[in-house]
């Protein structure tokens, strides 16, 4: 999801790297070993897009800085959580991760594993306290929509998809649905939750909930496309990295035309609903710098579409 | 900690290994993989002797059912994600786990993983449900509490230590220090949390802390005398597992006379506290079993102590 970071590079990142790093205390007992492994990962942020896009939608919704800063960072930690699980040999065995040694290859897998718990741990704790003064409702929404996107219904059951796509049928049907798992997941816990929470209406949700979707899936296909794309420009032929490794892709799976037609649709579907949101709600003029983002990467793709030599282009 | 199984056999464990394997509903869409893998765990519980103690501590507090329940199924929940993740290759390394094949030797160790997490989700959303009708102030101190026992501060902790045991001074404070983290911390959730949310005084809950640190140590120091002197039985010289794994074993530290010593004044300690907790509070007879098993342990270690021929006796 690099492509999200682009547009978001005016908003200064410092005091949420800050609050990134200094989000979990790390007490004076500490196993040395551990307290290593952790600062390695707190120490190194990544784009933190979604957390500054959670600011942005609390701030729309007036919700109480404290609790909007506590959400933003639990969910970057949750999100950080599942990149060190997702690097580790036995899934996509990473070495890097933004910018420095994966946390495994530094520290060894059981520490990387703990750390992981760690920032889980402090996650929910944290979401714990963005909702502890919010009505009975609201919590109980809250906690039941996170638990239902990180789950065995959400986060959880897309890695496990991904992790066998070589025995999946690779249709559409079958990326979408990892898609929806893996990356829609966390867009729609970064968009909705901080609007739940601030008291937004059935209708508002119900458009950040689709805004969430289409983009979550425009993003996914981005990724697909550059990776079948880079991939064609380098070796000259139609084998992308992916594809080799028989990970989902939804750019192969539907073919290229297709898959850019496809995520021109995602784009204009979204632009209904973030249309229709404006109409509603002011303060959501962040949204259109991100959906300028998705047709910078769609003008992106069909330029490197254009200027592959004529044997090679799909 | 198999010597606490013994006391309660008399309690059914019908009901809890029911809502056990029931407590992580499995939706229709799941990848069947994960769901084979899930439902290998679920259908496999334990002793369940921590949620049929937090039963009864709930129970002895007049706390809700359906909540303690709840809180029961989550704490079993987190325990039994511990041992999957320390069961991993690139922890214990085992291969078998409650009478059937480990998760990750079954299914793999991504799978593995995310069993462990899916159960961590659930646990959380459980843990949420329990404390969403006591007051905020018992809701607050509740989560707190769960958070640092699970942490940095608490199990993950010990369980880094303990896999760095090798590197670290091998004292009676290193053992006690990692055992306060690994086994004290859960024993702290299952005595004293069900206890917090149903109202107990400060005195009350002081006294089931000291009683879970004293029990902790002491289940600790019962399987550590007995992997030494299982060892020594077998093998005729004083070369335990623990020692040869370089594993963290209070006895081995200790010496053999010492750690009875030690163990014996745990369960007098524990004693002082029990009678105290006896004067305030009536329902707590359960308590006794326990207390009891821990001293028919202590009987088995220095009856095998004096069955030893006199040449390996330590």
């Amino acid at each position: 999801m690099d492509a999200q970071s682009a547009c978001m590079n005016n908003l200064s990142n410092t005091p949420i790297a800050d609050a990134f790093s200094a989000g979990l205390p790390l007490p004076s007992t500490l196993d040395p070993r551990f307290e290593e492994a952790l600062r390695h990962v707190l120490d190194h942020p990544g784009s933190l897009i979604r957390p500054r896009m959670i600011l942005l939608v609390a701030s729309a919704y007036g919700l109480d800085a404290g609790a909007a800063r506590d959400l933003a960072i639990a969910l970057e930690y949750f999100h950080t959580a599942s990149l060190i699980f997702d690097d580790l040999p036995c899934m996509d065995n990473a070495m890097e991760r933004r910018g420095v040694a994966c946390v495994h290859f530094e520290f060894g897998e059981a520490e990387a594993i703990l750390t992981a718990l760690a920032l889980i741990n402090r996650a929910y704790a944290l979401i714990w306290r963005a909702v502890s003064s919010a009505s009975r409702d609201s919590q109980r929404h809250a906690m039941a929509y996170i638990e239902q996107l990180l789950g065995v219904n959400g986060l959880l059951n897309g890695q496990s998809l991904d992790l066998h796509y070589a025995t999946l049928p690779h249709t559409r049907e079958t990326t979408e649905t990892i898609a929806r798992g893996k990356t829609v997941s966390l867009i729609r816990l970064t968009l909705v939750l901080p609007a739940m929470l601030g008291g937004a209406s059935e209708r508002e949700l119900q458009l950040l909930e689709r805004i969430a979707l289409y983009w979550g899936f425009a993003y996914q296909m981005v990724d697909d496309l550059k990776d079948l794309l880079d991939s064609q420009a380098k070796s000259g032929k139609t084998v992308a990295r992916d594809l080799l490794l028989d990970r989902p892709n939804s750019a192969s799976a539907l073919g290229i035309p297709a898959a850019v037609q496809r995520l021109t649709r995602f784009i204009e579907l979204g632009d209904r609903s973030l249309a229709n949101l404006l109409q509603l709600r002011i303060g959501f003029s962040f949204l259109g710098k991100l959906r300028s983002s998705l047709e910078e990467e769609l003008a992106r793709v069909t330029d490197n579409l254009c200027e592959m030599p004529a044997g090679v282009r799909p």
